[in-house]
């Protein structure tokens, strides 16, 4: 496979899991770090995210687990959007940041269900539409 | 609920997710504080593990991503021969790993991968007996 | 013990650790996750913080060094606040901090002590209502 | 004050904290690197131990907090000793490793203890002697 | 070397780093600790920053990886000004950046990447004046 | 590019960082899981390490930093002995050790010191040969 295939792959699963806020995001981004964006596409999500092996949703899933026990909170707030596209439902996401307490601790369940919050009252406003 | 009733499922959760192992590991641990092997079954397994919302797989996958993206061997080594008990294949928990350098970066795959090849050695033995 | 005194007892534990914000903040996160609510009181404030063995002081202090070298700030503000009505002076908190460099870095005890620098403003404006 | 000062200072402290081990640790790592050893006595025993506002047990039961939460297992097995030496009980260390299951997850608290097993097996050998 | 010595040896690298900001810093923190600001100067800059062996150049561009692994944000950016100032340019800061995708993952990476285009920003605007 | 000069390039980086350890490595590791193997040699390697902007030797010295401060051992050990390889001195790495002291505590300083010392100690009987 050459690079030109893996960028086109990456972009289509980005698209793919997080729909319009993909290209909103590789836009602005794109003004900060171009090589950013052409590896993310490519290295992250053309090598990984298009593996047989793990379905996107389970996928997405631990993706959000990474994101909370590690903190990254913007991050995590838009892989909630993501998980919620690619057909979790918000109680699994739920369950998912209840079950951390366990493994990070409370404030990792406490300010990831804050998070979880807000991404699912954007998602909510968005399918109103 | 009375703490007999949940420490009574949280043991029986636990025996579900780790086989003799969950007996040899309380008895081991007994030796070394009895109040953290109650609690942690008690008010991890009883109280956490037996929720629905979330399939026992998919809560395995979701820990063996915290444990492996945190660093914590030990107890990854043991959740990723829970997973293989209560359904998730090799292929699965191997993906889970490679996703996660994305996240947590190469150094937790790597050693996350060498510690799943522990795992998956033991199991094949006792499979085989 | 059943779980309903469980829940008695953490509540009680909360509001003794938090005073009026106890109660503000149960009312708001109810809003989010009511479970998480609910186990916050019986499995952390009902469970562990109701145990003797460690006085609520000192229990409190290593809850401020946790969440100072773990990074979480929100969490840390409220509990500087906690640490200060169970007991703790400015001073004992400011030591923790500084100390906490050793362990943990410049970037936490500096961001560690802007942040008990609001907290402790926050509590002398109420003490002089 | 001059660095002779502090240096004297820092290494009476390490040696009230540590007992016999201090200097044992002190000629052992001057082998490694001697500007560690000179520094971590002057600007970690001698600028920060020696302080007022934090009795020395608290201090201990605080850096015992820290080093089971950033997951630093070594360096845990030796405060622990240290805040033996310096009047924490068993009782009260142990109290400290079950609360930070709250905030740093079960394996914290787990190894954590395994850890302090060993420090206590050590100590109650040495007493005996 | 007395402490005094020290204090002004510390101040002095301070501010080649950091340049007009060092005293507006230090006169800020003053109002929340002094001590810590003092420990500052004399036990990090006096005593590590003006070590041989390590160009003060190489040594910004390792703090400026540790601070964005760590996920220090405010004080990555206020080293990656640090680091213009003493030479590094914006293309190695980026390319520092981009390489820590393989030891903590993309959201450092990313994040890291949009404090450092403030901080260029910044810098910038300085330099038209 | 195609992939397959990307995997030839991250080979001959990963060759020319770790010498006859690289091949070693790749063979063991390939038993363990062959796609890791091949993912690391392309898009670690082959896409990062290959990039200009950073010499290689710094490049190596901000690994360095981020497998201390983030407490990768092993991964640590292999990368001073890369550092060394690709023209960094010893003094050069112990600095950058030392000074982690200020972002991330003592502990990572001790023992990143321990584990340099072991790498120093391999790379010399090598050079003996």
């Amino acid at each position: 496979m050459d690079e030109e295939t893996l960028l086109k792959a990456g972009k289509a699963k980005h698209e793919e899991i997080f729909g319009e806020h993909a290209l909103a995001w590789r836009e602005r981004f794109s003004g900060i770090n171009q090589d950013a964006v052409d590896y993310l596409m490519k290295y992250c999500f053309g090598a990984y995210y298009t593996r047989p092996g793990l379905d996107l949703k389970t996928r997405e899933l631990c993706t959000v687990t990474a994101l909370a026990v590690l903190a990254r909170w913007p991050q995590l707030k838009s892989h909630i959007g993501g998980a919620l596209r690619v057909g979790a439902t918000k109680e699994e996401i739920t369950e998912v940041l209840l079950q951390m307490e366990n493994y990070a601790g409370w404030p990792i369940t406490l300010t990831g269900l804050e998070v979880a919050s807000e991404a699912f009252k954007a998602w909510d406003e968005k399918q109103q539409q």
